[in-house]
Protein backbone atom coordinates (compact mmCIF):
# COMPACT_ATOMS: atom_id res chain seq x y z
CA UNK A 1 0.00 0.00 0.00
CA UNK A 2 1.23 3.12 -1.14
CA UNK A 3 2.44 5.99 1.47
CA UNK A 4 -0.85 8.03 -0.04
CA UNK A 5 -3.52 5.35 0.36
CA UNK A 6 -1.95 4.75 4.13
CA UNK A 7 -3.83 8.13 4.34
CA UNK A 8 -6.64 8.01 2.38
CA UNK A 9 -10.33 8.49 4.40
CA UNK A 10 -11.83 5.61 2.26
CA UNK A 11 -15.25 6.78 1.12
CA UNK A 12 -18.33 5.51 3.11
CA UNK A 13 -16.16 4.88 6.33
CA UNK A 14 -16.22 6.54 9.71
CA UNK A 15 -12.98 8.30 10.74
CA UNK A 16 -11.68 7.92 14.46
CA UNK A 17 -8.71 10.39 15.21
CA UNK A 18 -8.45 9.40 18.37
CA UNK A 19 -7.39 5.76 16.68
CA UNK A 20 -4.99 7.20 14.58
CA UNK A 21 -1.13 8.41 16.10
CA UNK A 22 -0.17 12.03 15.17
CA UNK A 23 3.24 10.92 15.71
CA UNK A 24 3.30 8.34 13.54
CA UNK A 25 5.39 8.48 10.08
CA UNK A 26 3.92 5.16 8.17
CA UNK A 27 6.69 4.12 5.98
CA UNK A 28 9.14 6.78 5.76
CA UNK A 29 12.19 7.50 8.05
CA UNK A 30 12.92 10.34 9.72
CA UNK A 31 16.06 10.70 7.60
CA UNK A 32 14.51 9.89 3.96
CA UNK A 33 11.74 12.25 4.61
CA UNK A 34 14.06 14.88 5.29
CA UNK A 35 16.46 14.12 2.12
CA UNK A 36 13.38 13.14 0.27
CA UNK A 37 11.74 16.04 0.10
CA UNK A 38 13.92 18.61 -1.56
CA UNK A 39 13.34 16.15 -4.91
CA UNK A 40 9.86 15.98 -4.44
CA UNK A 41 9.37 20.08 -4.57
CA UNK A 42 11.64 20.43 -7.53
CA UNK A 43 9.46 17.49 -9.32
CA UNK A 44 6.31 19.66 -8.36
CA UNK A 45 8.16 22.88 -9.87
CA UNK A 46 9.27 21.26 -12.89
CA UNK A 47 5.44 19.36 -13.18
CA UNK A 48 3.32 23.26 -12.30
CA UNK A 49 5.55 24.63 -15.06
CA UNK A 50 3.69 22.61 -17.74
CA UNK A 51 0.53 22.43 -15.84
CA UNK A 52 0.80 25.82 -16.36
CA UNK A 53 1.43 25.50 -19.73
CA UNK A 54 -1.12 23.28 -20.51
CA UNK A 55 -3.83 25.16 -19.54
CA UNK A 56 -6.34 21.97 -19.34
CA UNK A 57 -6.21 21.08 -15.23
CA UNK A 58 -6.05 23.11 -12.71
CA UNK A 59 -5.51 21.42 -8.50
CA UNK A 60 -6.32 22.63 -5.39
CA UNK A 61 -4.45 21.74 -1.98
CA UNK A 62 -7.16 22.46 0.62
CA UNK A 63 -5.15 22.62 3.78
CA UNK A 64 -7.29 21.73 7.44
CA UNK A 65 -5.88 21.64 11.18
CA UNK A 66 -6.44 23.05 14.50
CA UNK A 67 -4.49 26.29 15.24
CA UNK A 68 -0.81 24.81 15.54
CA UNK A 69 -1.30 21.75 13.07
CA UNK A 70 1.30 22.90 10.90
CA UNK A 71 -0.79 24.83 7.71
CA UNK A 72 1.23 28.01 7.36
CA UNK A 73 4.22 25.76 7.53
CA UNK A 74 3.57 23.25 4.97
CA UNK A 75 2.75 25.78 2.37
CA UNK A 76 6.19 27.32 3.19
CA UNK A 77 7.70 23.72 3.20
CA UNK A 78 6.07 22.14 0.11
CA UNK A 79 5.80 24.92 -2.26
CA UNK A 80 8.22 27.19 -2.10
CA UNK A 81 10.42 26.66 -4.45
CA UNK A 82 7.30 26.16 -6.73
CA UNK A 83 6.78 29.64 -9.43
CA UNK A 84 4.29 31.82 -7.35
CA UNK A 85 2.99 33.16 -10.45
CA UNK A 86 0.93 29.87 -10.74
CA UNK A 87 0.48 28.96 -7.00
CA UNK A 88 -2.65 31.07 -5.50
CA UNK A 89 -3.13 31.00 -1.45
CA UNK A 90 -6.03 32.00 0.35
CA UNK A 91 -5.85 32.26 3.75
CA UNK A 92 -9.77 31.90 4.89
CA UNK A 93 -10.50 34.36 7.92
CA UNK A 94 -13.51 34.97 9.71
CA UNK A 95 -16.13 35.98 7.23
CA UNK A 96 -16.48 39.62 6.44
CA UNK A 97 -20.04 41.26 6.92
CA UNK A 98 -20.42 41.54 3.33
CA UNK A 99 -19.73 37.47 2.17
CA UNK A 100 -22.38 36.90 5.30
CA UNK A 101 -24.66 38.17 3.07
CA UNK A 102 -23.85 35.15 0.10
CA UNK A 103 -24.02 31.59 0.43
CA UNK A 104 -21.01 30.10 2.36
CA UNK A 105 -19.67 28.78 -0.54
CA UNK A 106 -19.57 32.17 -2.66
CA UNK A 107 -16.16 33.51 -1.60
CA UNK A 108 -14.66 30.29 -1.85
CA UNK A 109 -15.51 29.75 -5.04
CA UNK A 110 -14.19 32.94 -6.17
CA UNK A 111 -10.53 31.68 -5.15
CA UNK A 112 -10.71 28.42 -6.94
CA UNK A 113 -7.77 27.80 -9.23
CA UNK A 114 -8.34 28.66 -12.79
CA UNK A 115 -6.89 26.30 -15.40
CA UNK A 116 -3.34 26.01 -15.22
CA UNK A 117 -3.14 26.73 -11.71
CA UNK A 118 -2.30 25.45 -8.34
CA UNK A 119 -4.74 26.98 -5.27
CA UNK A 120 -3.97 26.79 -2.18
CA UNK A 121 -6.67 27.13 1.09
CA UNK A 122 -5.19 27.50 4.33
CA UNK A 123 -8.62 26.62 6.19
CA UNK A 124 -11.90 26.76 3.88
CA UNK A 125 -15.37 25.89 3.16
CA UNK A 126 -14.80 23.03 5.96
CA UNK A 127 -14.77 26.28 8.26
CA UNK A 128 -18.29 25.90 8.17
CA UNK A 129 -19.11 22.56 9.37
CA UNK A 130 -16.09 22.97 12.26
CA UNK A 131 -16.28 26.35 14.30
CA UNK A 132 -19.89 27.37 13.06
CA UNK A 133 -21.14 24.28 14.27
CA UNK A 134 -19.38 24.05 17.67
CA UNK A 135 -19.60 27.62 18.07
CA UNK A 136 -23.24 27.33 17.09
CA UNK A 137 -23.42 29.47 14.62
CA UNK A 138 -25.85 28.31 12.73
CA UNK A 139 -28.47 25.87 13.36
CA UNK A 140 -27.85 22.45 12.65
CA UNK A 141 -30.22 22.05 10.16
CA UNK A 142 -28.02 24.51 8.48
CA UNK A 143 -24.57 23.24 8.90
CA UNK A 144 -25.84 19.52 8.73
CA UNK A 145 -27.09 20.48 5.05
CA UNK A 146 -23.18 21.70 4.40
CA UNK A 147 -21.71 18.32 3.88
CA UNK A 148 -24.03 17.43 0.66
CA UNK A 149 -23.74 20.91 -0.60
CA UNK A 150 -19.67 20.52 -0.02
CA UNK A 151 -19.90 17.35 -1.91
CA UNK A 152 -22.18 18.56 -4.74
CA UNK A 153 -19.48 21.77 -5.07
CA UNK A 154 -16.86 19.95 -5.17
CA UNK A 155 -18.29 17.57 -7.79
CA UNK A 156 -18.55 20.73 -9.84
CA UNK A 157 -15.24 21.24 -9.79
CA UNK A 158 -13.51 18.00 -10.12
CA UNK A 159 -15.69 17.94 -13.65
CA UNK A 160 -14.48 20.87 -14.30
CA UNK A 161 -10.58 19.67 -14.58
CA UNK A 162 -9.53 20.92 -10.50
CA UNK A 163 -8.50 18.14 -8.74
CA UNK A 164 -8.77 18.38 -5.09
CA UNK A 165 -6.10 17.44 -2.78
CA UNK A 166 -7.60 17.56 0.99
CA UNK A 167 -5.34 16.95 3.93
CA UNK A 168 -6.42 17.35 7.65
CA UNK A 169 -2.98 17.73 9.52
CA UNK A 170 -3.46 16.10 13.08
CA UNK A 171 -2.00 16.81 15.65
CA UNK A 172 -1.80 15.32 19.09
CA UNK A 173 -3.19 17.58 22.55
CA UNK A 174 -0.12 17.75 23.93
CA UNK A 175 1.88 18.85 20.48
CA UNK A 176 -0.55 21.50 20.68
CA UNK A 177 0.55 22.54 24.10
CA UNK A 178 4.17 22.48 22.93
CA UNK A 179 3.35 24.37 20.17
CA UNK A 180 1.73 27.08 21.96
CA UNK A 181 3.99 27.43 24.83
CA UNK A 182 7.09 27.66 22.24
CA UNK A 183 4.79 30.56 20.78
CA UNK A 184 4.77 32.23 24.39
CA UNK A 185 8.31 31.60 25.23
CA UNK A 186 9.48 33.41 21.61
CA UNK A 187 9.09 37.01 21.14
CA UNK A 188 9.68 36.58 17.65
CA UNK A 189 7.09 34.03 17.33
CA UNK A 190 4.36 35.68 20.35
CA UNK A 191 2.48 37.55 17.19
CA UNK A 192 1.84 34.18 15.94
CA UNK A 193 -0.56 33.72 19.22
CA UNK A 194 -4.02 34.32 19.74
CA UNK A 195 -5.73 34.33 23.32
CA UNK A 196 -8.74 32.87 20.69
CA UNK A 197 -6.09 29.82 20.20
CA UNK A 198 -6.74 28.74 23.71
CA UNK A 199 -10.36 29.17 23.56
CA UNK A 200 -10.61 26.83 20.61
CA UNK A 201 -8.19 24.26 22.93
CA UNK A 202 -10.93 24.12 25.83
CA UNK A 203 -13.23 22.76 23.43
CA UNK A 204 -11.15 20.07 21.79
CA UNK A 205 -13.44 17.48 22.35
CA UNK A 206 -16.40 19.07 20.31
CA UNK A 207 -13.97 20.06 17.62
CA UNK A 208 -12.91 16.29 17.20
CA UNK A 209 -16.23 15.37 16.82
CA UNK A 210 -16.64 18.00 14.19
CA UNK A 211 -13.25 16.91 12.40
CA UNK A 212 -14.71 13.46 12.30
CA UNK A 213 -17.98 14.15 11.22
CA UNK A 214 -17.04 16.02 8.32
CA UNK A 215 -13.82 13.79 7.46
CA UNK A 216 -16.07 10.67 6.98
CA UNK A 217 -18.94 12.73 5.24
CA UNK A 218 -17.20 14.61 2.59
CA UNK A 219 -14.12 11.90 1.92
CA UNK A 220 -15.84 10.72 -1.99
CA UNK A 221 -14.79 9.37 -4.67
CA UNK A 222 -13.89 12.47 -6.52
CA UNK A 223 -12.55 14.42 -3.66
CA UNK A 224 -11.61 11.97 -0.78
CA UNK A 225 -9.85 13.38 2.51
CA UNK A 226 -6.03 12.49 3.69
CA UNK A 227 -5.64 12.39 7.97
CA UNK A 228 -1.75 13.28 7.76
CA UNK A 229 -0.05 12.56 11.29
CA UNK A 230 1.63 15.88 11.64
CA UNK A 231 2.54 15.77 15.38
CA UNK A 232 6.03 15.44 13.21
CA UNK A 233 6.83 18.17 10.79
CA UNK A 234 8.95 16.47 8.42
CA UNK A 235 6.51 13.62 7.98
CA UNK A 236 4.10 16.21 7.46
CA UNK A 237 6.00 17.79 4.80
CA UNK A 238 6.66 14.83 2.84
CA UNK A 239 3.37 13.30 2.89
CA UNK A 240 1.57 16.71 1.73
CA UNK A 241 4.53 17.30 -1.16
CA UNK A 242 3.96 13.72 -2.35
CA UNK A 243 0.39 13.71 -2.70
CA UNK A 244 0.41 17.28 -4.32
CA UNK A 245 2.99 15.22 -6.52
CA UNK A 246 1.03 12.08 -7.05
CA UNK A 247 -1.41 14.22 -8.14
CA UNK A 248 0.04 16.09 -11.08
CA UNK A 249 1.36 13.02 -12.29
CA UNK A 250 -1.75 11.61 -12.58
CA UNK A 251 -2.64 15.08 -14.96
CA UNK A 252 0.29 14.11 -17.03
CA UNK A 253 0.66 17.34 -18.23
CA UNK A 254 2.04 18.94 -21.40
CA UNK A 255 2.63 21.88 -23.34
CA UNK A 256 0.33 22.32 -25.44
CA UNK A 257 1.23 21.96 -29.54
CA UNK A 258 1.85 25.11 -31.65
CA UNK A 259 -1.86 26.83 -33.30
CA UNK A 260 -0.04 28.39 -35.70
CA UNK A 261 2.15 27.48 -38.95
CA UNK A 262 5.65 26.97 -37.67
CA UNK A 263 7.16 27.31 -40.89
CA UNK A 264 5.09 30.54 -41.57
CA UNK A 265 5.75 31.83 -38.64
CA UNK A 266 9.86 31.05 -38.92
CA UNK A 267 9.73 32.97 -42.56
CA UNK A 268 8.17 35.95 -41.06
CA UNK A 269 10.57 36.46 -38.48
CA UNK A 270 13.09 35.87 -40.56
CA UNK A 271 11.80 38.99 -42.60
CA UNK A 272 12.02 41.09 -39.44
CA UNK A 273 15.85 40.68 -38.71
CA UNK B 1 27.71 53.96 -6.82
CA UNK B 2 25.99 50.83 -5.99
CA UNK B 3 24.59 48.68 -8.75
CA UNK B 4 20.99 49.77 -8.40
CA UNK B 5 21.61 53.06 -8.45
CA UNK B 6 23.66 52.25 -11.97
CA UNK B 7 20.45 51.23 -12.86
CA UNK B 8 17.94 53.84 -11.31
CA UNK B 9 16.56 56.35 -14.04
CA UNK B 10 17.42 59.25 -12.06
CA UNK B 11 13.87 61.53 -12.32
CA UNK B 12 13.41 64.71 -14.14
CA UNK B 13 16.36 63.02 -16.80
CA UNK B 14 15.50 61.30 -20.39
CA UNK B 15 16.11 57.86 -20.89
CA UNK B 16 17.41 57.03 -24.21
CA UNK B 17 17.45 52.95 -24.46
CA UNK B 18 19.84 53.42 -27.31
CA UNK B 19 22.51 54.60 -25.05
CA UNK B 20 22.26 51.28 -22.46
CA UNK B 21 23.46 48.28 -23.46
CA UNK B 22 21.21 45.37 -23.56
CA UNK B 23 24.26 43.03 -23.02
CA UNK B 24 26.07 44.96 -20.08
CA UNK B 25 26.28 43.96 -16.85
CA UNK B 26 27.24 46.54 -14.92
CA UNK B 27 29.43 45.27 -11.52
CA UNK B 28 29.80 41.84 -11.50
CA UNK B 29 30.92 38.85 -13.21
CA UNK B 30 28.64 36.25 -14.22
CA UNK B 31 30.40 33.92 -12.13
CA UNK B 32 29.47 36.47 -8.98
CA UNK B 33 25.53 36.83 -10.37
CA UNK B 34 24.96 33.20 -10.80
CA UNK B 35 27.05 32.07 -6.87
CA UNK B 36 25.30 35.38 -5.57
CA UNK B 37 21.53 35.12 -6.62
CA UNK B 38 20.50 32.21 -4.43
CA UNK B 39 21.77 33.79 -1.04
CA UNK B 40 20.19 36.65 -2.26
CA UNK B 41 16.50 34.84 -2.80
CA UNK B 42 17.38 33.15 0.17
CA UNK B 43 17.46 36.78 2.21
CA UNK B 44 14.40 37.85 0.43
CA UNK B 45 12.26 34.70 1.63
CA UNK B 46 13.69 35.64 4.99
CA UNK B 47 12.50 39.04 5.48
CA UNK B 48 9.28 38.67 3.48
CA UNK B 49 8.15 36.12 6.56
CA UNK B 50 8.88 39.16 9.01
CA UNK B 51 7.56 41.78 6.39
CA UNK B 52 4.44 38.97 6.56
CA UNK B 53 4.68 38.65 10.19
CA UNK B 54 4.80 42.91 10.66
CA UNK B 55 1.70 43.32 8.59
CA UNK B 56 2.94 46.96 8.20
CA UNK B 57 4.19 48.04 4.93
CA UNK B 58 4.22 45.76 1.21
CA UNK B 59 6.19 45.77 -1.57
CA UNK B 60 5.37 45.94 -5.16
CA UNK B 61 7.36 44.81 -7.82
CA UNK B 62 6.76 46.17 -11.65
CA UNK B 63 7.70 44.26 -14.27
CA UNK B 64 7.46 45.71 -17.80
CA UNK B 65 9.62 45.06 -21.38
CA UNK B 66 8.98 43.87 -24.88
CA UNK B 67 7.65 40.19 -25.75
CA UNK B 68 10.88 37.75 -24.26
CA UNK B 69 12.47 40.47 -22.85
CA UNK B 70 12.00 37.80 -19.53
CA UNK B 71 9.27 38.86 -16.97
CA UNK B 72 8.37 35.44 -16.20
CA UNK B 73 11.88 34.23 -16.37
CA UNK B 74 12.79 36.66 -13.61
CA UNK B 75 9.22 36.07 -11.69
CA UNK B 76 10.67 32.08 -11.38
CA UNK B 77 13.98 32.54 -10.82
CA UNK B 78 14.05 35.80 -8.08
CA UNK B 79 10.58 34.66 -6.12
CA UNK B 80 10.36 30.71 -6.34
CA UNK B 81 11.73 29.82 -2.95
CA UNK B 82 9.99 32.76 -1.07
CA UNK B 83 6.49 31.50 0.36
CA UNK B 84 3.91 31.50 -2.01
CA UNK B 85 1.51 32.53 0.70
CA UNK B 86 2.84 35.98 1.08
CA UNK B 87 3.14 36.87 -2.67
CA UNK B 88 0.59 37.46 -5.20
CA UNK B 89 1.30 37.26 -9.14
CA UNK B 90 -0.60 39.34 -11.34
CA UNK B 91 -0.58 38.51 -15.30
CA UNK B 92 -2.21 41.78 -16.71
CA UNK B 93 -3.51 40.94 -20.38
CA UNK B 94 -6.04 42.58 -22.98
CA UNK B 95 -8.13 44.29 -20.80
CA UNK B 96 -11.91 42.50 -20.53
CA UNK B 97 -14.86 44.28 -22.03
CA UNK B 98 -15.91 44.61 -18.05
CA UNK B 99 -12.26 46.36 -17.55
CA UNK B 100 -13.08 48.77 -20.50
CA UNK B 101 -15.95 50.10 -19.05
CA UNK B 102 -13.77 51.27 -15.87
CA UNK B 103 -10.47 54.06 -15.76
CA UNK B 104 -7.44 51.68 -16.61
CA UNK B 105 -6.50 51.69 -12.92
CA UNK B 106 -9.39 49.88 -12.12
CA UNK B 107 -8.22 46.69 -12.02
CA UNK B 108 -4.98 47.46 -11.68
CA UNK B 109 -5.94 49.03 -8.14
CA UNK B 110 -7.74 45.98 -7.19
CA UNK B 111 -4.35 43.71 -7.82
CA UNK B 112 -1.86 46.03 -5.13
CA UNK B 113 -0.57 44.40 -2.34
CA UNK B 114 -2.26 44.62 1.13
CA UNK B 115 -0.01 44.82 4.04
CA UNK B 116 2.67 41.61 4.78
CA UNK B 117 2.54 41.13 0.81
CA UNK B 118 4.71 41.13 -2.45
CA UNK B 119 2.79 41.55 -5.46
CA UNK B 120 4.56 41.14 -8.65
CA UNK B 121 2.54 42.78 -11.92
CA UNK B 122 3.51 40.72 -14.69
CA UNK B 123 2.74 43.87 -17.40
CA UNK B 124 1.21 46.48 -15.66
CA UNK B 125 -0.80 49.94 -16.31
CA UNK B 126 2.00 50.85 -18.35
CA UNK B 127 0.68 49.21 -20.97
CA UNK B 128 -1.27 52.12 -21.16
CA UNK B 129 1.16 54.07 -22.51
CA UNK B 130 2.90 50.96 -24.76
CA UNK B 131 0.42 49.55 -26.44
CA UNK B 132 -2.53 51.77 -25.99
CA UNK B 133 -0.29 54.58 -27.85
CA UNK B 134 1.39 52.35 -30.23
CA UNK B 135 -1.84 50.89 -31.56
CA UNK B 136 -3.60 54.02 -31.36
CA UNK B 137 -6.21 52.17 -29.13
CA UNK B 138 -6.75 55.68 -27.57
CA UNK B 139 -6.64 59.47 -28.38
CA UNK B 140 -3.15 61.08 -27.14
CA UNK B 141 -4.78 63.23 -25.33
CA UNK B 142 -6.06 60.42 -23.32
CA UNK B 143 -2.55 58.26 -22.74
CA UNK B 144 -0.53 61.64 -22.47
CA UNK B 145 -2.73 62.37 -19.12
CA UNK B 146 -2.04 59.20 -18.07
CA UNK B 147 1.99 59.77 -17.19
CA UNK B 148 0.16 62.44 -14.44
CA UNK B 149 -2.67 59.84 -13.34
CA UNK B 150 -0.03 57.27 -12.79
CA UNK B 151 2.35 59.45 -10.82
CA UNK B 152 -0.53 60.47 -8.58
CA UNK B 153 -1.74 56.56 -8.03
CA UNK B 154 1.34 55.44 -7.46
CA UNK B 155 2.14 58.77 -4.86
CA UNK B 156 -0.98 57.00 -3.21
CA UNK B 157 0.54 53.63 -2.76
CA UNK B 158 3.49 54.67 -1.52
CA UNK B 159 1.84 57.06 0.88
CA UNK B 160 0.53 54.38 2.22
CA UNK B 161 2.82 51.85 2.52
CA UNK B 162 3.38 50.45 -0.41
CA UNK B 163 7.41 50.38 -1.78
CA UNK B 164 7.58 49.76 -5.37
CA UNK B 165 9.82 48.70 -7.60
CA UNK B 166 9.58 49.62 -11.22
CA UNK B 167 11.99 47.18 -13.62
CA UNK B 168 12.38 47.71 -17.50
CA UNK B 169 13.76 44.80 -18.85
CA UNK B 170 15.79 46.07 -21.58
CA UNK B 171 16.95 43.63 -24.52
CA UNK B 172 18.27 44.22 -27.86
CA UNK B 173 16.84 43.62 -31.11
CA UNK B 174 19.15 40.94 -31.76
CA UNK B 175 18.61 38.87 -28.57
CA UNK B 176 14.64 39.16 -29.35
CA UNK B 177 15.65 37.33 -32.93
CA UNK B 178 17.34 35.32 -30.97
CA UNK B 179 14.92 34.09 -28.31
CA UNK B 180 11.46 33.81 -30.57
CA UNK B 181 13.52 31.97 -32.47
CA UNK B 182 14.31 28.92 -30.37
CA UNK B 183 11.15 29.36 -29.28
CA UNK B 184 10.08 28.21 -33.11
CA UNK B 185 12.64 25.37 -32.94
CA UNK B 186 11.62 23.60 -29.75
CA UNK B 187 8.22 22.05 -29.45
CA UNK B 188 8.27 22.30 -25.75
CA UNK B 189 8.41 25.54 -26.58
CA UNK B 190 6.20 27.23 -29.06
CA UNK B 191 3.34 27.56 -26.75
CA UNK B 192 4.99 30.92 -25.85
CA UNK B 193 5.10 32.11 -28.83
CA UNK B 194 2.50 33.87 -30.83
CA UNK B 195 2.38 35.41 -34.32
CA UNK B 196 1.63 38.87 -32.65
CA UNK B 197 4.41 39.04 -31.22
CA UNK B 198 5.52 39.01 -34.44
CA UNK B 199 3.16 42.18 -35.21
CA UNK B 200 4.92 43.85 -32.20
CA UNK B 201 8.55 43.71 -33.49
CA UNK B 202 7.87 45.03 -36.56
CA UNK B 203 7.18 48.10 -34.62
CA UNK B 204 10.00 48.12 -32.52
CA UNK B 205 10.89 51.74 -32.84
CA UNK B 206 6.97 52.86 -32.04
CA UNK B 207 7.89 50.54 -28.84
CA UNK B 208 10.88 52.32 -28.16
CA UNK B 209 9.69 55.50 -28.01
CA UNK B 210 6.85 54.71 -26.17
CA UNK B 211 9.00 52.91 -23.54
CA UNK B 212 11.19 56.11 -23.40
CA UNK B 213 8.68 58.32 -22.83
CA UNK B 214 7.08 56.05 -19.91
CA UNK B 215 10.32 56.11 -18.21
CA UNK B 216 11.23 59.37 -18.29
CA UNK B 217 7.97 61.01 -17.60
CA UNK B 218 7.13 58.40 -14.70
CA UNK B 219 10.30 57.91 -12.88
CA UNK B 220 9.58 59.73 -9.58
CA UNK B 221 11.29 60.49 -6.31
CA UNK B 222 8.31 58.04 -4.50
CA UNK B 223 8.36 55.39 -7.57
CA UNK B 224 11.93 55.55 -9.71
CA UNK B 225 12.30 53.43 -12.98
CA UNK B 226 15.14 50.95 -13.39
CA UNK B 227 16.15 49.74 -16.72
CA UNK B 228 17.63 46.48 -16.13
CA UNK B 229 20.39 45.48 -19.35
CA UNK B 230 18.33 41.68 -19.81
CA UNK B 231 20.10 40.21 -22.56
CA UNK B 232 22.23 38.02 -20.09
CA UNK B 233 19.50 36.26 -17.78
CA UNK B 234 21.93 36.18 -15.25
CA UNK B 235 22.54 39.66 -14.75
CA UNK B 236 18.95 40.51 -15.12
CA UNK B 237 18.12 37.79 -11.95
CA UNK B 238 20.74 39.12 -10.01
CA UNK B 239 20.11 42.60 -10.62
CA UNK B 240 15.97 42.11 -9.82
CA UNK B 241 16.88 40.16 -7.12
CA UNK B 242 18.76 42.83 -5.73
CA UNK B 243 16.87 45.36 -5.72
CA UNK B 244 13.84 43.36 -4.02
CA UNK B 245 16.23 42.32 -1.46
CA UNK B 246 17.67 46.00 -1.11
CA UNK B 247 14.12 47.53 -0.74
CA UNK B 248 13.07 44.62 1.70
CA UNK B 249 15.99 45.62 4.05
CA UNK B 250 15.28 49.33 3.93
CA UNK B 251 11.65 48.83 5.37
CA UNK B 252 13.20 46.74 8.18
CA UNK B 253 10.22 44.12 9.08
CA UNK B 254 10.26 42.92 12.65
CA UNK B 255 7.54 40.96 14.13
CA UNK B 256 5.10 42.89 15.94
CA UNK B 257 5.20 42.80 19.69
CA UNK B 258 2.59 40.56 21.71
CA UNK B 259 -0.68 42.45 22.02
CA UNK B 260 -1.77 40.54 25.12
CA UNK B 261 -0.51 40.21 28.58
CA UNK B 262 2.07 36.95 28.03
CA UNK B 263 1.95 35.85 31.57
CA UNK B 264 -1.62 35.54 31.59
CA UNK B 265 -1.50 33.42 28.12
CA UNK B 266 0.47 31.46 29.54
CA UNK B 267 -1.45 30.72 32.97
CA UNK B 268 -4.25 30.20 30.95
CA UNK B 269 -2.67 27.56 28.62
CA UNK B 270 -1.18 25.96 31.40
CA UNK B 271 -4.78 25.25 32.66
CA UNK B 272 -5.79 23.78 29.70
CA UNK B 273 -3.01 20.66 29.90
Amino acid sequence: MSLTEQLLVRPGTRVDLRAIDARSSPGISEKDARQGLAPLVEEIARLQYRLWAEQRHAVLLVLEGTDTSGKDGTIRHVLSGVNPQGVLVTSFKVPTPIELRHDFLWRIHARTPGRGRIAVFNRSHYQDVFVVRVESLAPEAVWRARYRQINDFERLLTESGVALIKCFLHISREEQHERLSARLDDPEKQWKFSMGDLATRAKWDAYRAAFEDALSECSTEHAPWHVIPADRKWFRNYAVASLVLETLRSLDPHPPAADFDVTEARRALDTLR
